[in-house]
C-alpha cells in the first residue's frame, strides 16, 4: 500500500540510464541560474528599511539608497571575481571543490557547511517571502501562513523527488515575467513621482512600526548594509552550472554573469529608488514591494500579477536550492564526509535523502521563526559569504602556484573579492550577531567537526575491511567442520519442525534450547519433546530475570561443545511471517529481539528460519507428505 | 546507556518469584480500594452546577440537592448489589469475569471496552481536577495546568513502572487526610451557615459565568444529574479485589463497601448542603470545594491544606488506574482478545505496556481537552455504568441458573440494580450525547470489534502451529541434502571472505552474488574473484533499477540449482557491527533491508554473519593465520 502511494506521488521507477542533462543557451539557462540571485529583491530592501526606520525615521530614505550602492559595488566586484573562477573551472565545481583543492580540506569542509546551512535558509527565507508576498494580496490569509508556507515545501519535496527536470524551460518565464512587471513598476513609479514630487509622509501611517528618532550610527550603517547583503546571495549559481551551458560554455557563462549583474542592479536599484520616493514602511504584514504597487497601480490587477510573479520567482529561488543542495551533499557524500546515504540516487533518480533532509531542516525553520523572514535573515549570508571568501582565496592562491599568463591581474582581482567579501562576513558576525548570526557561527563548526568525525569512521571501516592485492591470493577458503547449531524454542510446533529439519541439513550437532520463565511450563514441552523421539537434545534452562536473550548467551559461552568450534555458532531462529504489517504488532517477536541483541556478539550467525502463516494447504501438504513417508 | 537510564529511573530488575501480595485488613484496605470513589467529590458537585447555573441561575441551588440525592439512591443500590457480587465472587473477578461467564463472550469485551476507556478516563479526570486544585490554590500556575498535569502522569508512570507497591500503607493516609478535612469543611460551614443564614449573592460576583433565566426542564435536571454520576464512578475496585483483604476477605469487603457508601454520602451530601448555602459559582479557574474553603476558612492555611488534601487524593484515584487497567489488560491479553504483549511483565514486574498505554492515552486526552475537567466529565461514567449494568446483569442470570438459597430475593436486587443503571447509561447517553458522549459510543464498538479479530488472529495461527499429539510421533525429520546457499556482496573484503569460510562448512553448493547497479564495478570485481583462485562461483546481474533485492529473487526463482532444493534456499548476509549506534546511521545497511525484505519470501532463510569492526587485533590475527596456513 506505501509501494502504491509512492508510485502514485512520484511516478514508475526510473532506471539508471535515464540519467542525463540536456545543456541549454544563455536566454533559457540565465533565468534558471538566477532566479535565486534576482528574487533576493522582494526583501533585500525590506531588510535594509527593517533596520534603519525603527531607529531613525524618516532619514532613512535618505541613507538606503547610498547602502544599496555599497551593495551593488560589492556585487561587481563578486561577479569580476567570479568570471575568472568560471574560466579556471569550466567543468563547474562550485565553492566547495575550489576550497578543497587549492586550500586545506577543512576550508573545504567550511565551505560545505556553510553553503549547506545557507541551502536551507535559502528555502526558508524565500518560502517566507513568497508566503508574505501571498499574504501582502490577500491579508485573511495571513493567519495561515505557516501551513501555507509547508504546503509550498511539500510540493517542492514532492516534485523534486519525482526529478523536475531542471533545465525545462517552462521554468524561465517566472524569472522573466518578473523582471518585466519590477522593470514596469519601476517606470511607472519614477514617472508618476515626477509629476507628484517627493512623498512627506510614509505610505502606511497606521504602521505598527514606530518612527525611530536617534542618531544615524556607522553601526546602524553597517548593520542595514549587512541586511542588505541578502540581494546578494545566489550569484555563484552560474558558476556551478558551466557545463550545463552549451557550447562556447565558458563565454555563455561569463555572459550570463554580465546579464545577471544588470539585471539586479536594474531591479535592485529601481526599487530602492522607489523606496526613496514613496516611503513604504517595513511590518510584517504588507512587503515593501506591495506597498510600492499598491500606490503606484492602485489595487487592481497590476498588484495582483506583481505579488503573483514575486511569489512564483521566489518559489523558483526556493527549488534552486533544491536542486542545488543534494547535489554538493552528494558530493560531500562521496568524499566520505557526510553519510554515504547522500550519494546514492533514489527512485526517480534524485538524491533523495538530500531533498528530504533539505524540506525537513527548512520546514523546521519556518515553523520556529513562525514563517517571518525578517527574523530568519540575520542567518542568511553569513554562510554564502563565507563560501564566497574562500572560493575567491582558493582561486587566488592557485593563480600565485600556477602562474599562467596575466596571472598578477587575475590574482589582483580574486584578491580583492577575497578581501571585500572577507570584510563583509566579518561586518555581518558582529553587526547581526546578537539577532541570530550566533547561530550560525555556532553550528557551522559543530558540522564540520561531524563531518570529519564521519571521515574517519569510513575511512577506519574502509582499512578494517580492506585486503591487500598481495594477500588475496594466499588466502585460505578451506571448509571448516560442520557448524554447531542451536535453535531456541518456546513450544514445540509445525514451525519448530520445520526449523529442525532445515537443521538437520546444515550440521550433526544440534541442539534445541528453552528457557523457562514461568514455572511447569518445561515439564509439558518435555514431555511433547519425548514423542518426537529424535537425536537433537533438548536443553533447558531456568530465568528468574525473564532473559532469554542473556540465558541463551550465557550458555553459549558456557558450553564446551560451543567453544570447540572457533569460527561460528549458528542460531536458527524459527519466525513465523504474518501478511499484514498490524498482525505483526500483535506478537512479541522475539525472535527478532533475539536476532538483533545477538548481532552484537562475536561470531555467532543468526539465521530467521520464516514461516508463513497463510497459503495454509501448500505448507501443511508439505508436512503430510513427510508423515506418510516416515 | 539507554539500559543505565532505565536502571537509574525504574531501578534494578526483579526477578519473577518476587512476586506477592500483602494482605490488608478494613482500615487500611479501604483508603487504597475507595480513593476513586471518594475523590469524585472533588469534581462531581461541580459539574452538577455546570449544568444549572448557566440555565437557571439561582434556582440551581435549590434543586442541586434533589440531583445529589437521587445520585445517593443510585449509589446505595449499587452498593447492596455489589455487596451480592462479592460473595459470588470470593476471588475477585470484576466485571469482565463476571460479564464474561454469565453472558456471551461479547458482553464481556464491551465490558472490557468500556472499563478501558474509563481507566485512561479517570485518570484524565482525576490529574486535570488535581491540577484545577492546585491552580485554584495558586492561580498563577493556572496558564501551565497542561504541563503540571503531565508532570503527575509522568511521575505516576514512573512509579507504577518501578512497582509501587500497591499495599503499602503510606497510601492510605492521604484518604483519611482528605475525610478529615472535607469533613471540618462540612461541619464549621454548618456552624457557620446557621449564624449567617442563607446567602443571596453567589461567591464570585466577577465571574465570568453567566446567570441563566431559563425555565426548569426535566432534560436540564437529567443532564445534571448525568454529570453528578460522576460521584459514583469507582465503586467497583472493592468488588475487584476482594482476595487482597485479610481473612474473612468477604466479610472485609462487605464492611468495606457500608464505609465507602457512608465517606461518599457524607463528603458529596455535605459539599452540596454547602453549595446551597455558599453559592459557588462554577468555572474553570477556581473549584467549588476552592471557593467553599476560601468562604469559610479564609484564604488561610486551611484553605491550602484543603487544597492540598484534595490534590493528593485526586492523585491516588488516577493511581488506582494505573493499578487496575494493566491487571484488566492482561487478563483479557491472555484470553487472546488484545496483543500478548499487554500480558508479559516487564523489568519490574509490573506490566510495563498496560502503564504506558494508559499513560499515553490520558496524556493525549490531556492535551486535547486542555486539562479542563468539565470538557472531560460527558465522556465519563457511561463506561462505567455499562459494566455496571452487565456485571450485574451477570449475577443476576447466574442466580436463574444456579437457584441457590434466597436466590428470589438476590435476583431482585441485581435485577433492580440492573435496571437502575441501565436507565442512567440511557440517561447519560442521551443528555450528553452531543457534548462528547458520542466519542465513546463510537469507540466501544471499535474496540470491542477490534478483539474479536485479534482473538480470530491468535487462534488462526495458533490452528496453523499446533501439532496434534498423535501425528508428533508419525513426523519424520530425516535431514535433508546439503543446502544451497547464496551470498549477495558488494565488493570482495575481509567480511565477505569470512562470510564464505562460513558457507563452505554449511555447503559444497556456494555462490556468491554481485549487483552491478552502475558500469564499470562488476569487471573491478571479477578481477579481483579471479586472485581468489576458489571454485565458488561469482554471479553478476545488471539491474538498471538499482534492486537488490528484487535481482536476487529473481535469480533465486529462475535458477535451476535453487529449484532443485525443494526446502529452504539458504541467504548468508555479511553484515558488519559498529559499537555506538550513531555509526550504524552512517551505512546504507544494505544487509538488514534484504533481510527484511527476504523474509517475505516462502523459504528463503536469512543468516547474518557479523563482523565486528572494533577490536581489530584479535580478527585480523584470524585471517592472517590462515594466510600463513594455507
Amino acid at each position: 500500500m506505501i509501494q502504491n502511494l509512492k508510485r502514485r506521488l512520484l511516478g514508475e521507477k526510473l532506471p539508471t540510464d535515464k540519467l542525463s542533462e540536456e545543456k541549454f543557451n544563455v536566454f533559457w539557462g540565465l533565468p534558471l541560474l538566477a532566479s535565486d540571485a534576482i528574487s533576493s529583491v522582494a526583501y533585500a530592501v525590506d531588510e535594509i528599511l527593517w533596520v534603519l526606520v525603527p531607529a531613525i525615521g524618516l532619514t532613512s530614505y535618505f541613507w538606503s539608497p547610498k547602502i544599496a550602492l555599497a551593495i551593488i559595488i560589492l556585487l561587481l566586484v563578486l561577479t569580476i571575481s567570479y568570471r575568472q573562477i568560471v574560466s579556471a573551472y569550466p567543468n563547474g565545481g562550485g565553492a566547495y571543490i575550489v576550497a578543497k583543492e587549492n586550500l586545506k580540506i577543512k576550508y573545504g569542509l567550511i565551505v560545505g557547511a556553510s553553503l549547506s546551512v545557507d541551502y536551507i535558509l535559502t528555502v526558508a527565507v524565500s518560502i517566507s517571502a513568497g508566503t508574505a508576498a501571498v499574504t501582502s494580496a490577500i491579508p485573511a490569509l495571513f493567519p495561515h501562513r505557516i501551513s501555507i508556507a509547508l504546503f509550498f515545501i511539500a510540493l517542492m519535496t514532492i516534485g523534486n523527488l519525482r526529478g523536475v527536470s531542471e533545465s525545462s524551460k517552462f521554468f524561465s518565464i517566472p524569472t522573466y515575467a518578473f523582471l518585466i512587471t519590477i522593470l514596469s513598476l519601476v517606470i511607472v513609479g519614477s514617472i508618476k513621482s515626477i509629476g507628484n514630487g517627493v512623498m512627506a509622509t510614509p505610505i502606511l501611517s497606521d504602521s505598527p512600526v514606530t518612527f525611530g528618532t536617534r542618531a544615524v550610527s556607522l553601526f546602524l550603517l553597517l548593520r542595514a548594509f549587512s541586511s542588505g547583503c541578502a540581494a546578494v546571495t545566489g550569484v555563484e549559481a552560474i558558476c556551478d552550472a558551466v557545463p550545463n551551458f552549451k557550447e562556447p560554455a565558458v563565454k555563455n557563462a561569463k555572459l550570463a554573469y554580465v546579464l545577471l549583474t544588470i539585471a539586479v542592479i536594474i531591479t535592485f536599484g529601481g526599487i530602492t529608488y522607489l523606496a526613496t520616493v514613496f516611503h513604504p514602511v517595513p511590518n510584517s504584514q504588507q512587503t515593501v514591494i506591495a506597498q510600492l504597487a499598491a500606490s503606484i497601480f492602485g489595487k487592481g490587477i497590476m498588484f495582483y500579477i506583481i505579488q503573483g510573479t514575486t511569489t512564483v520567482i521566489l518559489a523558483m529561488a526556493a527549488n534552486t536550492a533544491f536542486a542545488g543542495f543534494p547535489i554538493l551533499l552528494s558530493i560531500i557524500a562521496r568524499d566520505g564526509y557526510v553519510p554515504r546515504q547522500f550519494a546514492l540516487r533514489g527512485h526517480r533518480l534524485g538524491f533523495s535523502n538530500g531533498i528530504l533532509l533539505l524540506a525537513i531542516a527548512a520546514g523546521t525553520l519556518i515553523i520556529v521563526f513562525q514563517g517571518d523572514t525578517h527574523l530568519l535573515i540575520p542567518l542568511y549570508a553569513i554562510g554564502v559569504f563565507t563560501s564566497f571568501t574562500l572560493a575567491q582565496a582558493g582561486i587566488c592562491l592557485k593563480w600565485f602556484r600556477t602562474k599562467p599568463k596575466g596571472w598578477v591581474y587575475k590574482a589582483f582581482i580574486n584578491g580583492l573579492g577575497t578581501l571585500i567579501t572577507f570584510i563583509t562576513v566579518i561586518v555581518i558576525a558582529i553587526t547581526k550577531f546578537l539577532s541570530g548570526a550566533w547561530v550560525v557561527l555556532v553550528i557551522i563548526p559543530i558540522i564540520v567537526l561531524s563531518m570529519l568525525k564521519i571521515r574517519d569512521h569510513y575511512s577506519r571501516i574502509a582499512k578494517r575491511l580492506d585486503i591487500p592485492n598481495d594477500r588475496i591470493e594466499r588466502l585460505k577458503l578451506s571448509s571448516k567442520p560442520t557448524p554447531y547449531v542451536i535453535i531456541p524454542i518456546q513450544s514445540l510446533n509445525v514451525m519448530v519442525v520445520k526449523t529442525l529439519r532445515y537443521a538437520k541439513s546444515l550440521s550433526n550437532e544440534v541442539e534445541v534450547f528453552n528457557v523457562e520463565t514461568y514455572e511447569g511450563e518445561a515439564d509439558k514441552l518435555r514431555k511433547k519433546w519425548a514423542k518426537l523421539k529424535t537425536d537433537v537434545p533438548l536443553v533447558i534452562k531456568q530465568s528468574a530475570y525473564r532473559d532469554i536473550v542473556g540465558s541463551l548467551t550465557e550458555y553459549i559461552e558456557s558450553n564446551e561443545h560451543a567453544s570447540r568450534h572457533g569460527d561460528f555458532i549458528t542460531v536458527l531462529l524459527p519466525q513465523f511471517v504474518v501478511a499484514k504489517p498490524w498482525e505483526m504488532a500483535l506478537h512479541n517477536n522475539t525472535s527478532l529481539f533475539i536476532a538483533r541483541a545477538l548481532l552484537n556478539y562475536r561470531n555467532i550467525v543468526v539465521s530467521l528460519v520464516p514461516f508463513q502463516i497463510e497459503e495454509k494447504s501448500e505448507l501443511y501438504k508439505d508436512i503430510d507428505l513427510e508423515i506418510e513417508e516416515g
